[in-house]
This record gives C-alpha cells, structure tokens and sequence, in this order.
C-alpha cells in the first residue's frame, strides 16, 4: 500500500494493476528541463492532470536535470503535484539527497524509486525508506551490473528484499523493477522479463513494476510492443509499470488484461468504459468502423459436442 | 507440420504464431448458411481470399449446417478453398462422415478439427487422422462435459495425447485446445487457460490452439480482449489460434506477441509491417496524430546507476 494524504493505493496480484505515470522526467525532454531548471513548473502541473485524467492511478516524480539542484527541485514538483492531485506519487532519483528532500516534503506514505542491490545504494537508501515508512522500488542489478542471465537478476531482488527486511522494511513494502531491455537489441529480454516475473510473485511473494517503454526501444509502433509486453507481463504477475497513460492503447490494454487476470470483477471497469460503443476504438473513427462492419464473433461459446 | 499441395506450415513453441482464419464458419452467419446450403460458395471464396491476404497461416473450413448435407458441402468447400489459397487447412466438424469427406479431397496434411475426450469420437476420429497421416486438435472435454477444473482439462488432453500414439499418431501432431470460457461469465476463465497453457507446454510438450473469440463473449470491445487474450495465451505458451485476421488488432497483438516470445528473428517482420509509420495505426490517423504528439519514451534502456 502507498499513499497521499487523502488516497491509498494498494499493489497487488490480486488487485487491478497500478499504472504510474511516467511523464514527469526531464530524461529526453530538453524543453521540460530548462524549464523545470528555470522554476516553470507549468509543463509538470499539466502532465500530472492529464495523465491522472487519462488514468494514472500514481505518478512518477522525476528531476533528473545536469548541473541542477536535483534535492530542490524534486522537492518543489512533489510538493506541487500533490497540490494538484491526490494520487500517491513515486519518488524518483538516483541521488540520495534529492530522495530525502521529495520524502521530506511528501504527504503519505511514498513509493522511493529506487534503491539497487550495490552496496553503497542499500545502506544509504533503504534506511531513508525505513525512516519515513515509505515503500521501494528494488532495481535487480548491482556493483557488477545488469546481468543477462535472469536468474542472477532474480537473486539479486531476493538479496534486496532480505537487506530490506533487516532494516525493518517488509517484503510488501518492496516493488521488484526486474529490468526490462529492449528486445530490438537482446531477442529474449521480454521471455527474460517474463521468467523473473514469475519467480517473484511464485518464490519471493512480492510485488513488482518496470519501466515498460524500454521494451520497445528503436522499434516502429513503439505503443504496439509496449500494449502486448504489458499483457503479457501481467499474465506472468507483473502488478503494477511505469508507463505513459496518455497513450491509449496502454490502459486498454491495461485493462483488457485485468478483465483476463480475474482482476476486474465482473468486468465492471471494462464494461463502463466500454459500454458506449462510440469510445470503443476512439470516437468518431470507431463509430464510422461500426457501421460498416459485418457483424462477427458473436456466437455462444462452443459447447461441449 | 500441417501441409496443403505446395505450402508448409510448422506450428511450434520456438516459431511465429499460427493465425488460423475462423471466417469460413456458417454457425451464426445465416446468411453464409443459406448461400452454402444452396451451392453458392462465393461468400467461401472471398472470406478466404481476404483471410489470407490479412495474414492467416491457414484457414478453418466448417460447413455445419442444420438439416443440410454436410460431408458434402464440407468436401465442396474444402475443394474450392484448396483451389483459390495455398495455405493449409484445418477440416472442421462434429460430424465424423464430414471430416471423411473433408480429407479425402484434401490435397496434403490437414489439420482434423476435433476430437474430443469421449471414447466415442476417440475410437472414430483417431482411425481417420491415422489413416491420412493428418495432424489433428484435441479439445479437453469428455463425457462428463467441460470441467471448470483446469488440470482435470489437462489430464482429458493428456489421455488423449496417449490415446492419439496409440493409434500411431505422434504427440506432435495433437494440438491441444483448452477450451476457453467467456471470462464475462467465468471471472478465472484467462488464467484457467493460461495455467492449461503452461502444463500443455512445460510436461505434454504439446502444441495448443484455441477459438479465442469465445473469451470476449458478451462484454463491449471484444477486439481489445481478444488482443490482449492471444498476447497473454502467447506468454504461457499458446502456439496457434483460431481466430478472425480481418479484426487488424488481433493480427498486430500476435505480431507484437512474437517479437516479445523472441519468434520473430531480428524482429524483420515487425519492421516489415510497420516501417512506414503510415501504416502503424492505420494510415490517415495515425499521421495526423503523430504530427501533434510529442515526442515521448524515446530515452535509451535504463542504464545501471
């Protein structure tokens, strides 16, 4: 469970998957960052109202910005979008400083994104997330990298998640990221994925998310790879991803596969959002689609001869 | 292997997924009955024409008409088909005289769809296949009807496996289908098949097949679920479907599904089909779209810190 001051998220297999936000990070966004360096924050208040409004359930915080002072202005963007929205957020960083001064500033209980299996990263950061009784994401690499064998990566969460648990921080209050490739590059990182998600839900019981657009990475229909990785991911115990929510087909998949995981009972999300035919494939297309269309798949499933 | 006169087609957990066109089915198209019943087969054609050509590896023939001469209209269609298209056929009815008449026109190794459990089709269609050194699909129900126990499912396909070597046909050419319940109706329907899936694959070492439409049964946008179904069924080790390739959704999640189960080598026909970003998401659309979006998830595979 994590949480803002006002609303509680809970992540979990047997739960309707958790899509985090993945839009405020000036990784990539030269514009977001001179302006995020500047103290415009105006790009950062848009993008958390339209990815809540599209259907994140957290949001990622990131302020990744060189030769800025990342503590400050992570500080400043949590502050702020917990002024404009009440999901929980994720407090993303790989300084340590700027981690403590979004946590020091953040109403709830917070997810800390992230701490590794390195030494240094563990006794540093894993205190900071007892202390403020925040959850972690848990990266599956460490002082020798990411390995390629996902067994190695699988031993290094369960290393994490027994250093956490030292420090007083429970195995739920862990989030496994397994580290997700990209297949263009490596032909069997989504199988790779998949196998390390298993393990975790199946041997460690813990709960897990991953930054779900590296999949994808200098492929055509980027969304295409991303929207089948996700399902698929899910069908093997991924609970919650890092993702961008303003793109569609991503929270229709999304979904799709909590309707087929059991996850959205009686398809009572599925049914409301689809209910209005006209929404089904995005608007007016869907609707001009339909009436042209023959009528198909409707039979009663097949009975036993 | 699954053959016509001229095309093979290998099903397997190590190859690109097999799209079974299911078009060519008169069981709820009344107006497809009709024109069979009466010798009009052009509906017959051009469903297997466009099934082809929207990427079907092969297609399902049925004829299963009430009170019409199905061993003949099957045998005339299966003939029609084998004309007009190269890709092999899997030959479907309940009716044994059928899948007779089917297979004695047919020109190479078909598909025989099915059989089931029930000592009596066991002991019918077992003899059949043998005989004409056809591959055939076990569906897992018996004679006390379709369990809602999914390894009570197995063991069904599993004696039937057996049942299948002891009439010389070799586990290779079984294709299991697990059979798949409305998940609007049965909420663990998906990860019922899922888990048949996983045992098919990891103890049988058997192939798997299934009418995915049947999953999406009753609920709106059944596209969306069909899709996200065959990409989360490929994960567990689904290796062909029967399925509608005119829905383009379907066919890009099982694309997508390939790249991700690492079948689609060097991802070249992903490339292939979405090179031109025209085509991504269906022409038109997407360019406009893409003209206003920015430019999103690009940064590189999380880099260890």
């Amino acid at each position: 469970m994590v949480s803002s001051a006002t609303r509680e998220v809970v992540i979990g297999t047997d739960r309707p998957f958790v899509v985090i936000g993945e839009r405020i990070n000036p990784t990539g966004r030269k514009m977001l960052a001179a302006e995020m360096k500047e103290g415009d924050y105006r790009r950062v208040e848009a993008d958390a109202l339209a990815q809540v409004s599209a259907g994140a359930h957290m949001l990622d915080v990131n302020a990744g910005i060189p030769l800025a002072d990342e503590p400050a202005i992570l500080a400043e963007a949590v502050r702020l979008v917990q002024s404009l929205v009440d999901v929980p957020l994720s407090i993303d960083s790989s300084i340590v400083e700027a981690l403590e001064a979004g946590l020091s500033v953040y109403e709830g209980k917070a997810l800390v994104n992230s701490v590794t299996g390195e030494e240094e990263r563990l006794e540093r950061v894993l205190p900071l997330v007892a202390k403020h009784g925040a959850a972690v994401v848990a990266i599956s690499n460490d002082e020798t990298g990411i390995s390629e064998d996902p067994d190695v990566r699988f031993e290094v969460a369960a290393k994490i998640v027994h250093r956490a648990s030292d420090h007083g921080i429970p195995p739920q209050d862990v989030v496994v990221d397994p580290l997700v490739m990209p297949v263009g590059a490596m032909r069997y990182a989504g199988v790779q994925v998949f196998h390390i998600l298993r393990r975790l839900r199946d041997e460690l019981g813990v709960n897990s998310t991953c930054g779900a657009s590296n999949i994808s990475f200098g492929l055509p229909n980027r969304r295409g790879i991303n929207s089948a990785f996700l399902a698929m991911a899910m069908a093997n115990g991924l609970t919650s991803a890092i993702t961008n929510p303003l793109e569609q087909e991503i929270v229709h998949a999304v979904k799709a596969a909590d309707v087929l995981t059991g996850n959205d009972r009686d398809c009572a999300s599925w049914i409301r959002t689809f209910r209005d035919p006209s929404t089904a494939n995005g608007g007016d297309r869907a609707r001009r689609r339909r009436r042209g269309r023959r009528r198909t798949g409707t039979e009663p499933p097949r009975p036993a001869p």
